[in-house]
C-alpha cells in the first residue's frame, strides 16, 4: 500500500517523539508499505515564532510571517528524516516547494492550487520514504506560503490524493471519532468508520479532531482518510465515502455545542425586504448564522430568533442597534445560556422517524426544544445549557449507540 | 550609496539585539542609501540544531543539514525585515534562493557559482530594504545547501560584488582590524584602510575578525569591505585594493600565531624524491604544512624541519611513522612550544630593510629565531613560545605601530 501518514505538533512535540515517530514510520516500511510522511512544526515552535513578531509589530507583514513560520515544518522534517536514516533507510526531506505544492498568494492562509507530484513519485520508485514539511506550499511569485490553521492536515490529504495514496493517516492525541464526546457519555464507542458527510457535520458542530477543510478536500479527492493516535497502536476511524460503508447505522454520533447563542429580535417591521437586510448586513460584518427562526407577532410585526457563535454577539450587537436605532426592531435579547444538540447519520436518508425518537427523548426528560432544524443527515435542537449532558447521554442511550 | 550590511550571529542574538539591527539600518536608509541586509541565524540556534541532528545520527546526511541548518537565518530575515516595516520602511525579506544565490551541489560546504540579482535589482529600485538570510543558496538541482563556516560573510560579499554595492559593511563584535592583537599590546590601533592582500596574510596568522575565503572573495569581486562593530559608532577598518591606499605603511600589522607545532625529522635518507614522497603523503592526509627548512646533516642523510597547526600532529606523526619503519627517517621530534610572529605590509614591496629591522629586534632582545619565510608583504619568523608576547611588542615599537 502507498499510505501517508501526518504527525501532528504533540506526535513530534520533542527529539524523543520525533524518534517514537520514526519507529512507527519505519514499521509502516517494513510491513511493505510505501511511506509519505507529514509533518507539523515542533509543538510550541510556531506559537515562539508568533510571539517573536509580535514584539516587533502588532500586524506583521503575512508575507514575512509565512517566510518565519514555515521554519518551524522544516527543522521537524529533516530532523525526522535524519532519524529514519540512522534507522537503515534510505529518506528524503521535501519542502513544501520542493513537494511541488503550488498555492494561490493569500499568505498565512493559502490554498492549495495544484499539486506536482513528480519530484514525490520518483523518490517513492526509488524506495525512499518522504518526509514533507506540513503546513507550506509555494505561490506561483515563487514565494513561500502556508496554509493556515490545520494546515499540515491540508498538506497530507492534498498529498494523498495528487500521488493515488490507498490512505491518508492522521496522527493525533486523541484516538479517533466517538459516538460522543467520552467525557460526557462514558459509554460512548469509537466508530470504525464514518462517511464524509456525516464527519464534516460532526466537525461544524463540535467535534475538534479533524478541521472541516481537510475532510472537504478528502471527500473532493476521494481519499480515504484515518484518524488515529500516535501514542499507542490502537486502530483509529476510517474516514471514507458513503458507499464504502456496508452497514448504514442509523445513527452515527450525537455531536454538542456549547458555543452557540441565541439571538431574539422582538418586534421586527414587517415591510418586505427587512429581514434580509438584517442577515445581509451580519453576514457583510462576518456574524456566522446559524439556524433561524421567524414567527409572527403582533399587527404587522414579527420575531425572529437565529443562533450565532458567542464570540460573534459583539459583532452582531451592533448591527442590530443600527436597526434598533431606525425603529426596525422594538426589542431585542442574547442568550448565551443555550446549547445545540445534534444526531448525525446516515441512515436517516433511508428511514423515517429518527426525529420523532429525537423529539420524544428530550420530551420524556421534559427538556424543552426552543428551535428545531434539521438536514438530510442531521438533527439539530437548540436547548437550555443547563440540560446538555442530559440530553447527550439520553440521545446515546435513545439509539443504543453504546452497542 | 547602496551599501549591503551583514550582521553575525551576537548581533542578531535576542529581540532587543534585532531591533537594535533595525536601528541602524534605518539610520543608513535616512542617511539616503540604498541598503541590504545579510544576517546570521541568532546565536545559539545554530548549534541548538546541530545537537537535534546528532541525537538522531552522528553522521546525519550533509542535504538534509542544510535543510535543518538554514531555517535559522530565514527566521532572522523576517524578522528583522518585521521590524523595518514596523519603523515605516517598506521591506522584503529573501531566501538564498529568492536572492538568486547559486551554489555548487558540496551541501553544507557549498561554493556560490554564480548570483542572479535581478530580483534584489528590482526591489532596490522599489525604494525597498532587502533582508537576506545568509550563509545559504540553492544548487542546480533546486536543493537548499549551506556556504559553511563564515557562510554570511560569504552572502555579504557575493551579493555586494553581483549589484556593485559600494560598500559591504560586516558588523561583528570587534570594532575593527589592529596593528596587532590588544590583549597583547595595549598601544595596538586599529587600521583605518587595509589591503586586500595585507588582510589575508593576517587573517591566515591568527586575526580571527574575517576568514580567508571571504577576503579573497571580496578580492577578486572587487568588493570595498568595513568590519565594524555593531555595539557602538565607531567607524571601521576598510579591506581595499591597494591602488585606494595612498599613504602605504612600511608594515601595516603584527600577528601572531600560537596555533603552530615544529617537526623535525632527523637523518632522512639522501635520496631522490624521498622529500616529495613525505611531503605528497602528509598533503593526501590532510596536513597543512606551513614553513620548510630542510639542510644536510651527515653523510647521505639530511634534516627537515616543518612547521604544521598542532591540531595536525597526530596525523602528521602517523605519516612519519611509516617513513621511520621504512628506515628512511632515523628519528623525530614534535615541539608545540612554537610560535609563528609575522610582520604584514605592502610598503615592503618597495622598501629593502623591513627583514633586517625585525632580525635585529629580536636579536636586541636576545630571542633566537629558529625558522624564517618570507612573501612579498610578509616576514615570519618561528621562535619559542615563551618569548611571543615580548616579540610582539617589540616589533610593534620598532616599527613605530603606535604612532
Amino acid at each position: 500500500m502507498l499510505i501517508v501518514q501526518k504527525f501532528g505538533g504533540t506526535s513530534v512535540g520533542d527529539l524523543e517523539r520525533i524518534q517514537n515517530v520514526a519507529n512507527r514510520v519505519v514499521e509502516s516500511k517494513k510491513a511493505g508499505n510505501d511511506v509519505v510522511v507529514v509533518v507539523s512544526a515542533m509543538s510550541g515552535e510556531t506559537n515562539k515564532l508568533v510571539a517573536y513578531a509580535e514584539h516587533f509589530s502588532s500586524t506583521p507583514a503575512r508575507a514575512e510571517m509565512d517566510m518565519l513560520l514555515s521554519s518551524g515544518e522544516r527543522v521537524t522534517a529533516s530532523l525526522l528524516s535524519i532519524a529514519l536514516n540512522e534507522m537503515g533507510h534510505s529518506t528524503v526531506s521535501m519542502t513544501g516547494r520542493k513537494a511541488g505544492i503550488l498555492t494561490d498568494s493569500h499568505h498565512t492562509k493559502a490554498r492549495i492550487e495544484e499539486i506536482n507530484p513528480e519530484a514525490m513519485k520518483s523518490a517513492i520508485q526509488e524506495g525512499k520514504i518522504i518526509v514533507v514539511a506540513g503546513f507550506q506550499g509555494v505561490s506561483m511569485e515563487g514565494n513561500v506560503t502556508t496554509l493556515g490553521r490545520g494546515g499540515s492536515d491540508l498538506s497530507a490529504v492534498a498529498i494523498a490524493g495528487a500521488i493515488d495514496a490507498d490512505l491518508c493517516e492522521i496522527y493525533t492525541d486523541v484516538s479517533g471519532i466517538y459516538t460522543t464526546d467520552p467525557r460526557i457519555e462514558p459509554k460512548a464507542k469509537k466508530l470504525d468508520k464514518i462517511s464524509y458527510d456525516e464527519m464534516l457535520e460532526l466537525a461544524s458542530l463540535g467535534a475538534k479532531v479533524l478541521q472541516n477543510r481537510s475532510v472537504e478536500l478528502a471527500k473532493k479527492l476521494n481519499v480515504n482518510l484515518v484518524t488515529r493516535t500516535s501514542f499507542s497502536n490502537e486502530e483509529g476511524t476510517l474516514i471514507t465515502k458513503e458507499e464504502n460503508i456496508m452497514e448504514k447505522p442509523l445513527v452515527s454520533g450525537i455531536a454538542l455545542d456549547k458555543n452557540q447563542a441565541r439571538i431574539s429580535l422582538m418586534g421586527v417591521a414587517d415591510k418586505p425586504g427587512i429581514a434580509s437586510d438584517i442577515f445581509g448586513k451580519l453576514a457583510t460584518s462576518d456574524v456566522n448564522i446559524d439556524m433561524i427562526i421567524q414567527n409572527k407577532s403582533h399587527d404587522d410585526r414579527t420575531n425572529i430568533d437565529f443562533t450565532v457563535p458567542i464570540s460573534d454577539i459583539a459583532d452582531a450587537k451592533k448591527v442590530v442597534d443600527t436597526f434598533m436605532n431606525n425603529g426596525d426592531i422594538e426589542a431585542d435579547s442574547y442568550n448565551e445560556k443555550i446549547c445545540k444538540v445534534s444526531i448525525v447519520g446516515v441512515g436517516m436518508k433511508s428511514h423515517t422517524g429518527v426525529a420523532a425518537k429525537a423529539f420524544a427523548t428530550m420530551a420524556n426528560e421534559n427538556i424543552n426544544i426552543n428551535m428545531i432544524s434539521t438536514s438530510e443527515i442531521k438533527v439539530s435542537m437548540v436547548i437550555s445549557e443547563k440540560y446538555a449532558e442530559l440530553a447527550v447521554r439520553s440521545l446515546h442511550n435513545a439509539y443504543e449507540l453504546d452497542k
